[in-house]
């Protein structure tokens, strides 16, 4: 499907396109999709859920029917705690792969689950790679389950999920893998890379509003959960056994959310899928980094890290340049971008997902331009210091 | 404001009225609401979410600026998950009073959590009274905390939460209410009822749509909350200080859902308040009660203690009744009704809350007869059993 042939929603005047990790700009039709009232226990909507799930599932190609999909209502954040909860037996040991605010996030979770873990923190950005993994797991046997970041959306690096796959089944553990910005995006084919579960939420790459994330999970590793969960709520088991009992949810569910995403569901298909959504976010990506380029911006990453879900520039050293008023500016001209969340160096991000092709990527530019006049700012680069700090990272 | 001022929404050809608990039938300019996309950490939506404090507070009435409000994703359980965990300290010990199956969710909770608790367990729909309460605090000096249900939606009954109140501070003990299902439409006013804290919903008397819950607790409690969660997700005291440092939720909040509450909570205003909107739903229950009477249905409650929220009837004896017949009947007129949770007798719910007014009860009420006419009920009077049941309930 050719990128022109995609309805992309012109937002009313002064609904400004929102270049962040989600929320993110839906199609006008998901949100009519909210336009009606179900009643949570009815048939009717009993059948929406069972549609979801098993969409959600055949994401994952052959293979999928070992797997069993599993919503959760909340944020993205409580999908994540739900299955680290529920999945991490009591006694297990966990290794977390950090290198960003979700593997931090992981980490401050298990505290309060009182889980023990270890964590390999590579800092800011800098990828978890096998090898130094496969270390690990050799030195600590106690170590039963890996925690790996998909796209850490702090920075917006793709991390080498397959890699660690392959390593931590190597060595006779298991994979947890919070697939929350790329799934839908990013292939995560059961065929492909084995992992135990994963979790993704709504108003990521399929595109939906927010209200609830998903856990997809092994049928048998489902079956286990029995009894691990610290709360009733988060209670991935619980949830999974009463939905395949009774088709419902276990409590009441965000029942127009849930209208939203399958309708954000259907358009995912007839984009082409994982594969036509992930292209037009790395056309998306492309058009909008090289034009950044051009403006003499400079990206956190080189172009093999590169996610199509969002991208790190580094603030221009010129001292014109202010993020509030950048913002502002942007956000004026119709494009919400995000701050950045490094610790060395000042930073700001822009998303490639959502209702938006490259021709708005275009006009994203476009307005970057104009604002840096607006501000002074002739030189976009940044400090020496930026590009030090990226000098680490191994191409 | 005469009920015939009131703006009720009509439903779409084929879309039913919803006469259960929530999610219930919202408004179309409510629903209209969610037709725009928010970025989360924009100022536009952080102003949204201190609207949506400020007027929940409001609806305290005096002394409300002793509490806070805290919104927190997720359904109605999650945010009582919340609550508890946040204010009872570990080493507290609970009395639940309960009368039917939101109690004892509460229960099931503290198991999860591990939080010693005994039970006041009424049965199906006996309420808890004042005197057996304090009874129980002076027998048992190391309950800390008791927890109450407002109205406990699996009967309908409106349970004596002002008598209990005073027990409970006499006793010197603390009160947790779980108002989900009442708030909004029954006073729970900070100058009339003690409590340290409650918690309601999106999707019930306020009539947004479901995607989350809130706590309102007295600001010292949320001080003291620090640490006591088993949660991350579930937090109350850290959703609380990050929103009052940041105006933004911790987590991404359903964006959506929340601006379809803040329409919701201005008709709410318009419409009188909680006065005003407890109002309409009286007279919804009124209308509708005597009509179904009149048909030879008899009610689970005397009227003494019949909430304006949801009412359960009793099951025709007739063999002709057959509910899920009844519940398909009563579908295709355009009325989602609800079964029963009580044990000894089947039975059934209709709600009266939502946007519906007493023109709509009435044709509750006529497609009840019409469904009666079509299953061949003639009468639809209760077996003996059930009204031995009900005579148990002293008035
Ligand atoms: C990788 C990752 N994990 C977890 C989360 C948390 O999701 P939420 O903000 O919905 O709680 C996010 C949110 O962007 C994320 O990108
Ligand atoms: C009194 C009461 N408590 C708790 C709940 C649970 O709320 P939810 O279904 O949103 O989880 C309900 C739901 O109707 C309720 O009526």
């Amino acid at each position: 499907m050719a990128v022109s042939d995609l309805r992309i929603a012109s937002p009313k005047l002064g609904e400004p396109y929102l270049l962040t990790p989600g929320p993110l700009t839906t199609s006008y039709a998901v949100k009519q999709a909210m336009l009606k009232d179900w009643g949570s226990w009815d048939g009717d909507f009993r059948a929406m859920t069972a549609e979801l799930r098993k969409r959600l599932l055949d994401l994952l190609g052959p293979g999928s029917d070992e797997f069993d999909c599993v919503p959760m209502q909340g944020s993205g954040t409580f999908a994540v705690e739900a299955m680290l909860a529920s999945f991490i037996p009591k006694n297990g040991k966990v290794l977390v792969l950090a290198n960003g605010a979700y593997g931090m996030r992981s980490v401050e979770t298990l505290e309060y689950l009182g889980r023990e873990h270890v964590v390999l923190n590579k800092g800011d950005y800098l990828p978890p790679r096998g090898e130094e993994v496969a270390n690990i797991l050799l030195e600590d046997p106690d170590i039963t389950h890996v925690v790996a970041i998909h796209c850490e959306t702090s920075s917006g690096i793709l991390n080498p999920v397959e890699e660690i796959s392959e390593v931590v089944y190597a060595a006779g553990r298991k994979l947890l893998i919070d697939s929350m910005s790329a799934f839908g995006a990013i292939p995560l084919e059961a065929s492909q890379i084995r992992y135990e579960a994963m979790v993704s939420s709504a108003n990521k790459c399929i595109e939906g509003v927010p209200g609830f994330g998903f856990i997809i999970a092994r049928k048998d590793e489902l079956e286990d959960a029995r009894n691990n969960s610290h709360s009733l709520s988060l209670d991935v088991h619980a949830q999974w056994a009463h939905m395949n009992k009774s088709g419902q949810w276990r409590f009441t569910p965000p029942t127009h959310v849930v209208a939203a995403f399958l309708e954000a569901l259907r358009a995912h298909e007839l984009e082409g899928g994982v594969a036509g959504r992930g292209g037009r976010y790395k056309r998306n990506r492309d058009v909008m980094v090289a034009g950044m380029r051009e403006l003499g911006f400079e990206t956190l990453l080189d172009n093999r890290w590169l996610s199509p879900i969002i991208v790190t520039f580094f603030c221009p050293t010129d001292p014109n340049f202010v993020f509030d008023r950048f913002y502002e500016l942007m956000k004026n001209k119709g494009f919400i971008i995000y701050p950045g969340k490094l610790t060395v160096v000042d930073s700001f991000r822009v998303g490639c997902i959502g209702q938006m092709d490259e021709h708005v990527m275009r006009n994203v530019v476009a307005a970057a331009r104009e604002a840096l006049e607006e501000m002074g700012v002739s030189d976009a680069s940044p400090p020496a210091i930026a590009l030090e700090e990226r000098a680490k990272l191994a191409s």
